[in-house]
């Protein structure tokens, strides 16, 4: 018999793997076990489901269950729990949906267990009105809540991705939305200059946000009624919670695998964890930032697909580094497109060792004569010392998104301003000018530098 | 008094050059010789000029002369053509309009005498009703012509870039109009499959696409009233020669100035002819490919501009390379865009020493379950040997202009095909899916070099 490669998770890291396992060594036989009855699902599409812009959770699937099994011979188990590993002997329990509990053998094994949403610490958070985002059946419990039409107003805890992105969905079926930020702007990993203009389009659609303020408890007789921060009370139908993630590690941390800095799991180049028999990949996982070259924990989806499939070709027989991040994102907040890479927090690049130096410039999405146009901002951060390019937000309603990826290749490129000042870059009047807005960033960043 | 800076040529490369000379050295004369009454112009926006989506000639100016006068104490004259070179003199012979004729001498000088429309080898140019669009008064002339409604029937000679532009222009008049290429496909350096979609494109909006036909004569009593190519001749009431442009050579050519292999002037990494005192910028000069590392012709706005930048800091006191191109470019096709970097051509790229793989591929432009996305192809070019990226193209409708950015990075940065599949790139459901297609593409093509 094959050696087993056991995945524990069915979706983007886990499935990723398990494929790629399977291709580069079909006669390997590969398990996967996942908890609920969703596999390989785009969890980033559910404040869209609950918009009501996509009917089905189905929908949201890549690859459904079925083809996994048939196609790719993957001995996928839904609604198999892991819960437990037994790492001296190998071996795996299984707690199955209908109570059944069993044991089950690994040779190598994938951790792909990815993370919950965070809980603040509040009192209230178990009232039925109370909602989160993390999970499939998450979204259908709040899309079905939502339809009754019995929340008029809604508050929100957190103005990450998915604050943002459900304070449109919210918006878009005319919902009131307060949405609550303990730090002082928005989509802290994006900087202050990218989140006010967020802040702005928020506040333009509608939505109340409140910066600087602290969510101390949710109040209500049977159900939360009022949300009471540092800075008075607001009267809501109900609270989504989106506070942030945090990695799923005690299935790890109780079978003794070494969790790293960030409080995710450790893992190397090609991400083993402090046992060379076990993996981790996706949100459960530290991954390399290629600004700083430490332990990072950026959970997104393409980190997760790519650390997923380089585990399941280093297991099926070819060595794969799961690679660095630059920790790329970008987000649609109403009609504003926002997005960032690499480093952008000043005090956090000063204790990684860097002397930051930063811009931000105003320039526009099309050549200034053709029509149509709007404007684009972009922060640009360098190193005084190296020169190198340490990261980038960009913010504007046009042209916004893939901007950003010249200069996440170019960090993970470790080129420097002057290098991206110099790039290439595609021009003709219906889509920028003729220097790309980034280009004039580094032009006038690398002046400040020299 | 101080050395004189002498340019010749007032749009992009010469007047970026002006400036920043001035910049860097504020007390350093700076001459700049113009033969027309336009300077820094937006060439790029004659054909949305001519369509009617731009008012006026002026609208396409980036600074007026009288800034560049006023405000940058640039001795700018318009209307003064440069007729001759005297090198052991260090003077240039001036023709003004007024039809007076003066010497000017110069420490250093810029050539960017910009690049003309390439005349094909065929009679009847000279008729009235045959027109270009390679210069500003070309641009006035067209729209005027067109704006009298004498023509409903357009030929346009060459699919490059203008000649695709103007296509839309007509039809946007309702003009019916042929469109011929000698080459088998439009768009030469874009590559067959890319170009294939252009075409497909071209013909739902009504214009009648010739591939492999040579034009061979234009025939008429008074004006062209036919074009006679090899394959049949076709009832046209006007012209539009669009078949390339040639670099505007002859004054560095009398003056003893080498020109290199691709017969626009030779420069060094400062663009430095080679004359030392004599620099040529823009589209009359060679630049190194990142590609080749040889000096190639690839006349385009954001090369003019960088090059015309560099020189002017070399010569204000802070020398400054000229930089590489990738020959990025990208191009609006009625509701398409398309666009383009490094080397596709496979045997141009075997030519060069290498061994070029190419993929295809098709992806969506959204994730898969977000409304409203379009299809994506993108062709990516690597090398066997070094698994270097080589070239790309892509087109589709939403979501390209900006995509072919990061590979033009990965070029300018010797990445492989292994590294771009490796990329940090940016993903929300609204702009692409999780694996961005170059990434896509980037994994297929990495498993075909294995």
């Amino acid at each position: 018999m094959s050696e087993r490669f056991l995945v524990i998770g069915g979706d983007a890291a886990g499935m990723s793997a398990a494929s790629k396992a399977k291709r580069e060594d079909p006669d390997r036989e590969v398990v996967v076990l996942e908890r609920s009855e969703w596999v390989s699902y785009g969890a980033c599409g559910l404040p869209y489901y609950v918009k009501g812009e996509i009917d089905s959770l189905d929908d949201l699937i890549a690859i459904p269950a079925d083809r996994f099994r048939e196609e790719r011979n993957i001995d996928l188990r839904t609604g198999h729990e892991a819960i437990g590993i037994d790492r001296s002997r190998k071996e795996v329990t299984v707690e199955t949906d209908a109570g059944e509990e069993y044991g089950i053998g690994y040779d190598d094994m994938l951790i792909a267990t990815g993370a919950g949403a965070l809980e603040p610490p509040i009192d209230g958070l178990d009232a039925e009105n109370v909602f989160t985002l993390q999970e499939m059946n998450a979204g259908r419990t709040l899309k079905e809540a939502i339809e009754t039409g019995a929340y008029d107003r809604f508050g929100i805890i957190g103005g990450g991705y998915i604050g943002i992105e459900m304070a449109e969905a919210f918006r878009g079926r005319s919902i009131d939305v307060t949405l609550f930020e303990m730090r002082d702007h928005v989509l802290p990993p994006f900087g202050a200059s990218a989140a006010e203009t967020v802040a702005g389009e928020l506040e333009d659609n509608g939505v109340d946000v409140r910066t600087s303020t602290r969510v101390q408890a949710l109040e209500g007789k049977n159900a939360v009624e009022r949300i009471v921060t540092d800075d008075g009370a607001v009267e809501v139908d109900a609270v989504l919670v989106a506070a942030g993630v945090d990695p799923n590690v005690e299935l790890a941390e109780q079978a003794g695998i070494d969790l790293g800095p960030t409080g995710a799991i450790a893992t190397d180049a090609y991400g083993r964890t402090s046992d060379d028999a076990v993996y981790a990949a996706g949100d459960c996982a530290e991954m390399t930032h290629a600004v700083t070259d430490e332990p990072a924990h950026v959970p997104l989806a393409l980190t997760a697909n790519r650390a997923g499939r380089a585990v399941g070709a280093t297991v099926g027989g070819d060595p794969t580094p799961v690679g660095d991040i630059a920790g790329t994102a970008v987000l649609k907040a109403f009609d504003l497109a926002v997005a960032r890479t690499g480093m952008l927090d000043e005090e956090e690049l000063r204790d990684a060792g860097f002397d930051p130096v930063s811009v931000t410039i105003t320039s526009a999405s099309r050549a200034h004569y053709y029509p149509g146009g709007s404007e684009i901002e972009v922060t640009l951060v360098g190193d005084a010392e190296s020169g190198r390019v340490l990261g980038a937000s960009i913010v504007g309603h046009e042209g916004v998104a893939k901007r950003i990826d010249p200069i996440a290749t170019a960090i993970q490129s470790d080129l420097t301003v002057e290098d991206v000042e110099y790039l290439d870059l595609s021009y003709a009047p219906p889509f920028g000018p003729t220097w790309d807005p980034i280009l004039t960033a580094a032009k006038v960043l690398n002046g400040k530098l020299d």
